[in-house]
């Protein structure tokens, strides 16, 4: 495995790349590596020559008071994770590498960021897809692999490949879960024991809805309520939001007629979870766009 | 030659093109080609095993009550300029296909912009960097070449290129000139008679410019004073600017003691010439990034 630090020896080693064809596969991540992105490493190594990790926390995607200082770092236990992997080159790039100065150009995302995460998230998806720009020309994957745990950042994701016309395919990737069903995530280290107890009941509330759909269920509104009411019955969280809309150009709904994303965030202490089904109209579980 | 004008073939053909290891030169216009943009094409063949040339007018760099509906047209000869300067692919593509609903993602130029023609052009180059983007995607090409006429256009897609770290090189290409010193350009049928006779001036001013440089002029505000009062005393043209700046970076400069832009844009009756010169401190002519 090799651990890349420097734009130019990547750029070297993506030129070589390209002289023996190889294809690659992308999971891009802010490190502090879980299931979740063992699971999108697996996926890419399945289907491409060679596998890229990138590990860099994106200063650009941290608002003002959230916690981009604090945000979980260990790069050894990640380069052990990825070796164990197989993940054939690590890019862990420097902040001042990546953003050496004012930038002339801005990307802004001017649709499907004023829901759901990005409503309470101002300019974070801008940062995602500067970044993401950035990384992807970089790299130059073949394919690149994203979480549906963060599924408003896989819907910008495809529009960004889409409106700009990347050469390169969205992979979204299912959600790993522990084995109560508590979505994993880098930040599940910052709940406190009882509140690591009660986290489950967001999954639940959200399988719960996709039951009342299959069963027939087809107003938005009273399918949301009915997750709220259970999370607030269950945890001591504060919820975010609990929302339906379409999948994935994000816009409300009247009726589920069609693919949906049912999201929910809830406030915990020192963490706000976030977790998600994307289901079609018969209430089963969204395969691939 | 191959003429291409879905996204689709170009991208097949450019995925051929990737497994045959060529590499790719690309030249970037609006149609209507002139003796400019054939310098482009011949640099790229040098330069290059395969030479792309993109025809499309760009209906998103066009501010409201500029030229768009009436941008000069002419696709067959625009063919046979193309044959015959020996380019492989000319890609021609609708603007459907090429913005086929809102976009999500918008591309803005903060900086470069608020000077020479970016003043009078509101959104002019955040079509101009957003159109490129979108093509370099689809072209993939090592090399791009943009005519030094345009030249806050190459600084903004300098920018571009760094900003957002695209894997190729932006390769800057001397202004072609009529053998009485104008610069060549699609909107010179426009000019009049009269007119045309008298546009020369506006190059001979800026190499009035270069030798008041070359024999130790250093003020700036001078220097465009000079040419501004020779444009009026030669042509009946209205000047929009005379301006020098910094270059690439286009920032005022106090005193000419580094690489410098002097620029001019001149309004006729029915056309707007713009022309410029890129000095290094000592009043050479830039010869490369």
């Amino acid at each position: 495995m090799k651990i890349i630090s420097t734009l130019e020896a990547l750029q070297q080693e993506r030129v070589q790349l390209a002289k023996e064809q190889k294809s690659v596969g992308y999971v891009a991540t802010m490190g502090f590596l879980h299931e979740g992105h063992q699971s999108l490493m697996k996926r890419s190594k399945a289907e491409n020559d060679i596998t890229v990790l990138s590990i860099f926390v994106n200063p650009l995607q941290f608002g003002a008071g959230e916690d981009f200082e604090t945000y979980p770092r260990d790069a050894v236990r990640d380069q052990r994770i990825a070796e164990q992997e197989g993940v054939d080159i690590v890019f862990m790039p420097e902040a001042a590498a990546m953003y050496p100065g004012n930038s002339t150009i801005k990307l802004h995302v001017a649709d499907r960021v004023d829901v759901l995460c990005g409503k309470s998230r101002p300019g974070h998806f801008d940062g995602v897809v500067t970044v993401l720009s950035k990384l992807f020309h970089l790299i130059q994957p073949n394919r690149a692999y994203f979480g549906l745990k963060d599924a408003q950042q896989v819907a910008v994701v495809q529009a960004l490949v889409h409106d700009l016309n990347f050469p390169l395919e969205v992979v979204p990737v299912s959600t790993v879960r522990e084995e109560d069903g508590l979505a994993k995530s880098s930040r599940n280290v910052y709940l406190s024991e009882q509140e690591r107890q009660v986290a489950p009941a967001i999954y639940q509330a959200l399988q719960k809805a996709k039951q009342s759909i299959q069963d027939g269920a087809k107003d938005p509104e009273k399918v949301a309520s009915a997750v709220k009411e259970f999370i607030n019955s269950q945890t001591s969280g504060r919820i975010d939001y609990v929302e339906i809309l379409s999948y994935p150009a994000l816009k409300p709904v009247k009726e589920i007629d069609a693919r949906i994303i049912i999201a929910a965030a809830v406030y915990f202490d020192k963490a706000r979870l976030i977790d998600n089904l994307v289901l079609e109209a018969d209430g089963s579980i969204m395969d691939r766009f």
